[in-house]
């Protein structure tokens, strides 16, 4: 079989873009239960791969709408998990702010729940201002953020071998209930955890649950290289695409992997009109619906410095590179310098995909565009990001999903019962059993 | 009406019984999914209050079979949140090693996919090996935890009234998308936690969902009246049973509280049979079945020694109060003393229900059982444990239930949507607003 796309919807559920819940077909609301349901069943219809929650640690009244508030993201999976049978669920969660028995716990959980669909996005998490909702003094810097993550997707990994498969063997007749011979302690201690184990959670369906990394600095390239499945990332531009693809998959060798092992999905922001001047006014439309105070916050939040301070109708001024989001921002830096953006240009930029690609079309045009990257070697599939929803994420699966099953791109069926399975990804070895 | 019984089902999925689950109708695993959704649905059927989770951060090979690995509660009820419609969902979560805002978040979310239903029961971890998956060098003792906790349940209530009803207007027309004049900032700075919010979760559907309460202990009772839906509790006697109810009621007052706003609702183990002969031999059954160090392990958990070192047929020796399970290890001392019980008959003892109250009859003595203790000023409800599931629970649900439906006991229909309807507590007020 050809080489196939993958494909991950993320829910932002008032829409991507940071106004689209104005428009009179969106519906909106980041605790809107209903909606995410309807959306998860409808990317399950189109065969997706996965759908994908972010998280944030803080409320902020000048927020994107859709992360103001939000549900708990594996409360909500878990949900999920009742209401759909084959779609992947991947949520992020911080390894700055919680625990590695905790987070191996409830990944873990996720998997047995969804019959093995669960997936970990790991992240560092960006904004110093999480500290204070987490009686923590200071947030700690990128680089020693990496360092930790690092130690804690280890830990986790150790922690989801802690039994073997069938350690439960609730034998009535003998008695026994669990074999001791396949519990295992991973008894860590290292430079910033110290975990006994084991988990108290039997061996996940999938082994370990997907693990997706979205930081594409050098160290979080590093940090996917050893331990992710699937990188999310937000090159706009199809050279830096291709560049962030070969350096990211250059460095799989060197721990022991293939490049099949590792999935790169670029975010797209796909606006689908019915045909290209549909597309093109949805575009216009959503320019002119843009609040610039919550476009220059999203902007802001990525360059790591308050651009409520400069000119708007001016040029990007010179600034150093902040420790936040950094790979964001130096990918939206060179968008400005390239295309010559004014601070008001970038904003707006910022508000339509926070600096992810944007690609608009009727829904052969998108097609065109997702396989342009997936056979121009920058990306093995895509993690859609809808302007609005339900509207724009029904278009692309009932028009765009099927012309990419017609080129033979994209699957009609679903190729197995676990997430895993789907990507055409091995069920990891425990690392505790002879090889 | 009648004062209304009120009553839960604490799930332990291998039964309560530390041997049960070898029985030929047992069925049994804690992440056996399946069988508890159809524990949540017969509850519901039966018009239970609430279904109620424990939960543990260790995995122990010779600890109840329940509890050596389990599914993540949170995980768990959001997930049985899809699958019920009426029935409370309560969880053990700890104040010793979370975060408040991730506790916060997690049950505001719950109580928004349920529709109001959500329930936490506030513990302060009582082992210390805990802390060794968490990271952590020593165990707070039993004073600090109640200390900690009580802060900790405070930020939480804070949290929740972070967002006044309605204060996500969503008004397409005037492009409001959240009213800032309805967000408040908690500010807590405190001994143990600085934690700022507000919380990324708007105002659960029952202000604050449901706290419940476990410890009897002198700083477990006043954490309770202070802040307390329900407690939990374990007397196995009359007498014993009455005093507690009195202790903790007449602490309410002082808090500015009235007797109905804290339901006290002792855990009981009923052993049914079709009549009173069946019953005597389940019970007899439930001896012979007891594997004896499963059973010695949990005694020593509770009473925070290790039983092993004991001569198993002679009296229980005079031990020092452990700072661990403080209040179960004075009711099982004093019932030792009381019935001049061996560390074999005690470890038997506790291997039943871990020294709550084990009850045995036909259904209408069960329901005497019930009823002598509902009315008698012992409890106004109870935590039904069954020694095994599904058949016993079954048995409770269509025998005893519609016995105390019959006495006017027991509720034939919901009177409400929310857990704090059926449970008939008020709303609690938003700190933020003029009252």
């Amino acid at each position: 079989m050809t080489r196939q796309m993958r494909l991950g919807v993320f829910v932002q559920a008032a829409g991507h873009h940071v106004s689209a819940w104005k428009l009179p077909d969106a519906e909106s609301g980041g605790e809107n239960f209903d909606l995410i349901r309807r959306i998860a069943q409808t990317a399950e219809r189109g065969r997706f791969d996965l759908l994908f929650m972010a998280d944030g640690l803080t409320s902020e009244l000048d927020a994107h709408p859709s992360t103001i508030v939000r549900l708990e993201p594996l409360a909500l999976l878990s949900a999920l998990a009742m209401t759909t049978t084959h779609l992947g669920l991947a949520s992020t969660a911080s390894t700055t702010y919680s625990e590695p028995f905790h987070i191996a716990r409830v990944f873990a959980s996720l998997d047995h729940l969804s019959h093995g669909r669960a997936a970990w996005n790991v992240v560092t998490t960006s904004y110093a201002r999480s500290a204070a909702n987490f009686n923590r003094g200071s947030h700690p810097e990128h680089d020693l953020r990496y360092e930790i993550a690092d130690e804690f997707v280890e830990i986790c990994k150790g922690l989801w071998d802690s039994w073997s498969d069938g350690a439960f063997v609730q034998n009535k007749a003998t008695g026994v209930f669990a074999d001791p011979a396949r519990m295992h302690v991973l008894d860590h201690k290292g430079t910033h955890f110290s975990v006994k184990g084991p988990l108290n959670v039997s061996r996940p369906p999938q082994g370990h649950p997907v693990i997706i990394q979205a930081g594409s600095s050098e160290p979080g390239q590093e940090l996917a290289a050893k331990s992710a499945d699937i990188v999310f990332t937000a090159q706009g531009d199809l050279v830096e695409g291709q560049e962030f693809y070969r350096s990211l998959k250059s460095k799989l060798a060197k721990n022991g992997r293939q490049p099949e092992s590792l999935h790169v999905m670029p975010g797209v922001f796909p606006i689908i009109g019915r045909d290209r001047t549909e597309a093109d006014a949805h575009y216009r439309r959503l320019l002119e619906l843009t609040d610039l105070p919550g476009a220059l916050a999203l902007l802001s939040d990525r360059l790591g410095h308050d651009m409520r301070k400069y000119e708007l109708d001016g040029p990007l001024p010179d600034l150093p590179l902040s420790d936040q989001l950094r790979s964001r921002a130096e990918l939206l830096t060179a968008l400005a310098r390239r295309e010559n953006l004014t601070v008001r240009q970038l904003a707006l930029h910022a508000g339509m995909a926070r600096g992810h690609r944007v690609i608009q079309g009727d829904p052969v045009q998108i097609a065109d565009q997702l396989e342009e990257w997936f056979v121009g070697g920058a990306a093995d599939g895509f993690n859609i990001m809808p302007p609005w929803f339900p509207t724009q994420f029904d278009l692309f699966v009932d028009h765009v999903v099927p012309e990419l099953q017609r080129r033979g791109l994209f699957r009609r069926e679903y190729e197995g019962t676990t997430l895993r399975e789907n990507l055409g990804l091995a069920r990891p070895p425990n690392r505790f059993e002879a090889g």
